[in-house]
């Protein structure tokens, strides 16, 4: 299965490599545990409870929120934006969220809109893939149940004013649920969710955080506890007499064998990044960020979609190439693994210009050598020049 | 976090250990390859794809599948049986479904006859746990969408009438869709869905199968493909300008991102079982069954609930114990792992007669050892003595 040489652009879908301290926890957990978490009173599913309890601690820690209990584990950042989104969003309600939104948040919100008479209001972003804060304020009313907004996009990177959304919603006293789908961001910039006025946070374990595949999770602020509701039912190990779900969190929104192996890692990556000077940190993700923007925006034949953030995810596009066939190039002649396509965001493309064949995705990270940026430059370069 | 010495009895929660050569698929392919699958046109998104494509394959060729596309991936046994009851069940629908299930199928219908104007009929099971499928198909009428009976009840090994059922839905001409949930019964006992008339069979990776934790997968019969509906949305990797999910199996149940590593090992541990000599293991399982049984059921003093079936699975109560205290012994003094309580079943208890504090089951698997089976005997003779 090893790939003989390989220069890895697609952090934004799945941070790779993995450090081996993560995956040598979940092997562990697998080989000398391997329990199922809250439903034994034994020795080895105690452990379990122990690595669950441990996980959302430091996520929630991570994020600031004020309890562990706030943490609802998912197996990947789409389920926990279902489970938020389902567990809030009511028949009639009517919701806020944005045209620089991934189809995790678009999708489900759109079934609403279609079977249970919801109101979707999405607003514009611009032709950078930013949305104004003052839009989504505007756009919530009295009936107003949920604002979903990403906390970047994962075509352009563009960040998008979450704070500023969070505020203004408290000042005008807003009811809504505020819901951050952090998919790109959590783990690669900071965030705290009771600074921010976030009420729900959806995010997956195995981007910027560097857990393992099969990790997501959703923070639910306490005010909000009694509020979910599950869309997702079966066994808790607790309260098994009653047809009913649990009315606690993050049980409620738990049910069936959680991916204790998974979350073992997890927990792992969460304290590395709890470890890490925040500033060297910061430094190095914005190096990269900046050597992969400096880099490509200086090539006078390629289109660039969005502004630089402080996110190393660039969209490119070059005229004369489908953007799937210059990913396979960049595979096949130079090794380097990048993404094609629309990206799974339906309606971003068309404020950015992109809507015909989608964008070429670059996507590093803060373990993104030098070496490698000046890679995919190149490289980039060569085949925009080879048209000549 | 190594465990000096555990005799493990909670196979029925999940089995353990893993084979080695599980594991090391799982971890070879989050060092070496660690893509996202369904969205890159590079060779280690093309390698991830390829292993779905390989568990698919050999998940379809284990229950009789007629096609790979039928198999969809989920994070455990709970989350296929929630999308197949809610891809399934309208408003208003009638299902019929049977006291021996498990919450995971209890539950979601429960919610659906709570909100939904769901009709649900609950077919009783005897006191030995087992549901006569006459019953069944009584209660079966021209409005019945679902048909949801478990292979075998997590409690008491009571294996249910699957095929009898299967065949009466059909020769009755029924328009019902058939959902067999495997949980206790895949891996160990042979299934055929074609054989049994099975529309819809829900299953975990990580219990008979042997594969890891984070695993599980739902059959849906091609003849229902169009009829099933997401109950979970998000990307899919394709056809993402569309705010719909894809209409096609399996991508219509599979948004975010797979486990792949999970379904890495889930895929070696499929293969595991297509190699095996079905007859020795079906004689190896057997005979753990019978010691367990014959052992536990020697004992004059103890209670053992229902009556031995082909799987390992022994419910047992000691008058004058708390089940939890019983297990709580059982490892502090034994170091042997069982499971006391409800077992995420809310209605078998009232039929078997253990409702007022559930039972201790204890559960092996054809891995299971003469000296383990002989050990956990003589822990319970011994207790059961020491009340004199």
């Amino acid at each position: 299965m090893t790939l003989s040489r390989r220069i890895y652009f697609d952090h934004a879908a799945t941070s790779w490599p993995k450090h081996t301290d993560v995956l040598d926890a979940m092997d562990r957990y697998a080989r000398d545990c391997g329990a199922a978490s809250g439903r034994g009173q034994y020795q080895s599913a105690n452990m379990a409870d122990g690595i669950l309890h441990s996980a959302r601690l430091g996520l929630s820690r991570l994020i600031g929120s004020p309890t562990a209990e706030s943490i609802a584990f998912f197996s990947n950042g789409t389920q926990a934006i279902n489970a938020a989104i389902g567990g809030i969003v009511r028949d009639g309600d009517h919701v806020v969220t944005t045209a620089a939104e991934h189809n995790s948040v678009l999708r489900p919100l759109s079934h609403l809109a279609e079977t249970r008479n919801v109101t979707l209001t999405i607003v514009d972003c611009d032709h950078d893939g930013v949305v104004q804060a003052d839009d989504v304020l505007d756009a919530v009313t009295g009936s107003t149940r949920l604002v979903a907004v990403t906390s970047a996009s994962n075509v352009t990177g563009a960040e998008q004013p979450i704070q500023a959304i969070g505020s203004g919603l408290r000042s005008r006293a807003s009811t809504a649920a505020f819901l951050c789908d952090a998919a790109q961001t959590l783990g690669y910039l900071p965030i705290d969710v009771q600074a921010c006025g976030i009420d729900l946070l959806a995010a997956p374990g195995h981007k910027g955080i560097g857990g393992p595949q099969g990790t997501g999770f959703l923070y639910v602020s306490p005010s909000w506890h009694d509020e979910v509701t599950a869309s997702v039912f079966g066994g808790t190990g607790s309260q098994s007499e009653s047809l009913a779900m649990p009315t606690t969190m993050p049980a409620k929104l738990e049910p069936g064998n959680l991916n204790v192996a998974a979350i073992a890692g997890l927990d792992v990556a969460v304290k590395q990044i709890a470890s890490r000077d925040d500033a060297v940190y910061s430094e190095t993700l914005l190096s990269v960020a900046h050597q992969l923007n400096d880099g490509l925006r200086g090539i006078k034949s390629i289109r660039v979609f969005g502004q630089p953030s402080r996110l190393p995810i660039v969209s490119i596009a070059i005229d004369g190439f489908e953007p799937t066939d210059l990913s396979a190039i960049l595979d096949s002649q130079f090794s380097i693994e990048t993404r094609a396509g629309l990206h799974c965001a339906a309606l971003i493309h068309k404020a950015i210009g992109s809507a015909a064949a989608g964008t070429l995705r670059i996507s590093g990270s803060a373990s993104t050598s030098r070496a490698e940026t000046a890679a995919v430059i190149e490289a980039v370069r060569q085949i925009a020049d080879s048209l000549g």
